[in-house]
């Protein structure tokens, strides 16, 4: 199985307008800019995101995305679901009502065990998911990176940042 | 993400060979028609199941598949992995190395917080998996089977089980 490549791209996205909250965001030129991705990349991302509420947008010639919570409030699972969608990775075909010795539907009120199973290994990576956020993912990036390099990515974010209302 | 349907079908063949280990097993038509699937569809993933050692096969008239171990000894994450493969649902392309702030690669020796965030979800999801084995399934099936269920499905397995050499 594989998550859709977008999971990366809007995860990075929602990174770097982290320290932009709450009133700061970038346009969808600078976010594809800065990632070195195509621009309708990008924006497929940013409009999951602002559909599942957590970017909200401004239009026009200054527009772009802000966050719409803050970064502490928004965790990497909420990202997943919204590029991903929301449903499980192992979906139950109920083969055990299959065949000839088929159990009854009306036999089958209980979860299937190899379909349990798999939904506890799915609620397990869910929660590891949630509980990293926003801004612990960018407490980590700032202890891992070389001070010039952070420096030159501020000057970059200070030259593209635009206002956001509706804050 | 989803899963290959395949893994379903996959868990519940070796579940029905676990209660005929370790000498007899099943031939390629009766674990399909058990599951009520088209035989090249279960055919791909005994296959497979071979090929990751789970099950051992004998060929000609009388040929079919057992398991190769004690349904103990496999857990549900092998048969994902035989199945699905071994690769990570979230695969990290390194953007954090592209764009006008690119990090140089010789200062990207640590995993990118993101990908390391997945990767600690991933192995949760292993983890939950690794604990259920095929004894355990074939323990839960029981527990949730009517009694007259199960004897109609011990008298169909009775008259298709096979032997199966080399275990």
């Amino acid at each position: 199985m594989r998550m859709n490549q977008g999971v990366e791209w809007a995860i990075h996205a929602c990174a770097l307008l982290a320290p932009l909250w709450p009133n700061k965001g970038l346009s969808l030129a600078a976010l594809a800019d800065y990632h070195g991705l195509p621009a309708p990349y990008m924006a497929k991302q940013m409009q999951l995101l602002s559909k599942a509420g957590l970017v909200r947008t401004s239009r026009g010639r200054s527009g772009g995305y802000a966050l719409s919570r803050a970064p502490a409030e928004i965790n990497l699972w909420q990202i997943a679901r919204a590029i991903d969608g929301p449903e499980p990775a192992f979906r139950c075909s109920e083969i055990r009502q299959r065949g000839p010795c088929a159990t009854p539907r009306d036999k089958c009120k209980q979860a299937c065990p190899i379909a349990a199973a798999f939904a506890g290994a799915e609620a397990a990576w869910r929660s590891a998911l949630e509980e990293v956020t926003l801004a612990d993912v960018l407490g980590r990036v700032g202890e891992q990176s070389d001070p010039a390099q952070l420096l030159r990515s501020m000057a970059w974010l200070g030259e593209q940042v635009v206002e956001i209302g509706g804050g």
